[in-house]
């Protein structure tokens, strides 16, 4: 199933699509009042059940119609997210001088986890933000994103699909020169639509291998990143077991996996985003993130 | 004003403190239903008259005989924390060999912000979990917080005050060895029951002078951390300048200012926190934070 997040006049609605017939089912009626995306998540054993019963019968608009939102617009805390968890990106982060000198190019020994402030979530289709006071080195970083159904403390790699309820894109994008000059990466990770999410939430039921998913980042139609994401360091197991050794992970919790090699400061010169610059992230079976550059 | 958020039977409570009296006033009844601190604070224009006005008369509980939670017990997103930010812990850090080499010792040119996860949130008398199966080097870090009122995005040095709702204390309780190891500092920071804060929310009005506040940390009574908020490197309008300046701050979001020196790792050997340690912090006209270690 793919949920969905839409703007309407009276306020979010949650979706359903239905990608025969090209139209997203409006589902709220079949949730209790004032529940989103994560509300359904965190009682996906009674919902899930309810949508996949009955939103073929609910109000149909085409799918072009609709403005989608982020699947969740606004997680109850910050993105977790991961940096340097693919070798090639690894190696041209470190030669690019924008990491710390004494890390370059050396391969992480545990994951490497930051956050993206919940301020930065924006829509799949929506226009990010160029911020020209605070960056000049404005940067994508296209990724898989986990999110998590079921919660929990110290859940163990064996048992960590069983808290996966689905899977999203996410464009971490990343203001380069913040991020260097103030050394730990939240401020440069966090500007306002720097965290374009979606276009569906996908559950886990739709994607057979995860490992096999394939990404790609294009800037104006040209590709930047190609990658399969079995080609990450530490893997989805090795991330939920982490990051749940000491921190219970709540429903609708949202981990970015990591970006492959392919970022702006991977070239020379460094490629940064321009204003007008179009930037595109697909992953098999999950759809693609289109987004304007302001 | 001092406000409280304390556990009753049926839930949680909004108090304002009666310091003369030495009670609690239960000042729930006054507000909207549902509404904890948070919503206080966002709609402090019109509420805070309400609760001077009227607090006085609202039904008092001895202030020992109640279970006091962190005034914010969830915040809406990861609590946001400046590393580095007074000039004789950036020595002892660097010192300590936990700090990337490259970066030791140096003060830094921009502020170093971090998020601490918003599960790590615990009450000021509550007991920090040791986690001794994902840290066995468990350090304190007393801090002044502010509390943000008046979001914005782009705030001024100049404006920077007219933001702050008010203050209160946290404890950045850190395991040092899931810091270095990670190197983003997120989960070090993040661990379950290590962001103790409160034990009160003190509005601005209360602080004559909050660079002339005293930090005092201690451990079983021992003196560890004594410093004064004037020697902060970043000051609070920097802070809040510099957050805002990509990241729309929102009412409740609170700011940890970065904790003095005297950490556990100041010392050669570091001292480190043991099961039933008690932690103290304690700020001038805040109140104290005190915790026992697992």
């Amino acid at each position: 199933m793919k949920l969905v997040t839409y703007s309407a006049e009276a306020g979010d609605r949650v979706g359903v699509i239905d990608s025969e017939a090209g139209v997203v089912r409006d589902v709220s009626g079949l949730l209790p009042v004032g529940f989103g995306v994560i509300g359904v998540i965190e009682h996906w054993a009674e919902l899930g059940e309810v949508l996949a019963a009955n939103a073929t019968t609910q109000p149909a608009t085409p799918l072009h119609e609709v403005t989608l939102r982020a699947p969740i617009p606004r997680p109850r805390r910050n993105v977790f997210c991961v940096g340097k968890n693919y070798k090639a990106h690894v190696a041209e982060f470190g030669r690019s001088g924008y990491d710390t000198p004494s890390r370059s190019e050396e391969l992480p020994q545990r994951p490497v986890v930051f956050s993206k402030a919940t301020t930065s979530v924006t829509g799949p289709y929506d226009v990010v933000g160029s911020h020209p006071d605070v960056t000049a080195e404005l940067d994508y970083e296209g990724e898989l994103a986990v999110i998590i159904g079921r919660g929990g403390l110290g859940i163990s790699r064996d048992d960590a699909f069983d808290h996966v309820w689905g899977y999203t894109i996410v464009n971490d994008v990343t203001a380069r020169d913040v991020q260097r000059d103030h050394k730990q990466w939240l401020l440069g990770k966090s500007l306002d639509t720097h965290c374009p999410m979606g276009p569906y939430a996908v559950t886990a039921d739709e994607i057979t291998d995860v490992a096999a998913l394939e990404l790609e980042t294009t800037v104006n139609g040209e590709t930047r990143q190609l990658a399969l994401v079995k080609d990450l360091i530490f893997d989805i197991p090795d991330l939920i077991s982490t990051i749940s050794g000491g921190i219970t992970l709540e429903p609708g919790d949202v981990i970015a996996t990591g970006t492959p090699a392919g970022v702006g400061i991977g070239f020379d010169p460094p490629q940064f985003l321009n204003s007008g610059d179009v930037v595109e992230v697909s992953i098999s079976n999950l759809g693609k993130l289109r987004n304007r550059i302001q």
